[in-house]
């Protein structure tokens, strides 16, 4: 079921996902929940701001970049959660019918210092739309349990 | 409708928010759509883990941040969106039955240079629980108009 622990990650390796379908639906619901402004919610307000038209929640993008990590990813690795995420960048709006796709890049592998069956991994997320435009980057700390005969 | 132009914010303000329930059904809703991982959605398996029991996603927590601070502050403010957001940790796990609090304090006031009727804040997020420990802190980019008659 684990395809992935700490020891099978390598600086510079890269993992593709997607395409993900993005819906005005979906956009309009995450947004009634977590991020309400106009431009989210709200298709004729949206028309009159500088973004033109309903654009996604930069919460919404990230949560798919989860998403797919998870499903990519994540899901079939020993993830133990994450201490965080560094430099969120929100580089071009995300619209209804945008089709994202996600690169995963590992930038660094650090055993735990502390505890010998951890350690933490350092990724590049990078989300596309179908015109190859970066819509999110983001730099993010994953702890991973290393493979038990090798712990 | 507009309380909140660029020009009224000052380094040092601080704008308290909350509280804000989190229920079991919320945390497992927002993690079957966007973070999928066991500890997240599976209260049995996540008794299993080092978190002894189901914690929301850190994403969750981070767009609960967002809603709380449309409602309490950036709704009512001049917000053109955000570029944005550094250095966001997951201090804490959230529980179900947790309480939230948030405080917004302001870091930075930057007029553009290049657009005379806009200007960037810089603020830190800072989420506590119940028991007064913080699990979620930021650092958010935004964009905010000028007060028409000060452009």
């Amino acid at each position: 079921m684990i395809k992935y622990y700490f020891d099978d990650f390598r600086v510079g390796q890269v993992f593709d996902m997607g395409p993900r379908h993005v819906s005005r639906k979906e956009i309009i619901a995450f947004a009634e929940k977590y991020d309400p402004q106009p431009f989210h919610i709200d298709e004729a307000a949206a028309k009159q701001t500088m973004f033109g038209g309903l654009i996604a929640s930069g919460w919404h993008t990230a949560a798919i970049c989860m998403r797919m990590s998870v499903d990519g990813l994540i899901g079939m690795a020993s993830s133990l959660g994450s201490p965080g995420v560094d430099e969120t960048r929100w580089l071009k709006p995300v619209r209804p019918g945008d089709d994202l796709r996600l690169r995963i890049e590992v930038l660094e592998v650090t055993p735990s210092r502390s505890k010998p069956d951890r350690g933490t991994i350092r990724i590049l997320w990078t989300m596309t739309n179908q015109r190859q435009e970066a819509v999110l980057t983001m730099k993010g700390l994953g702890l991973y349990a290393r493979r038990p005969a090798a712990a």
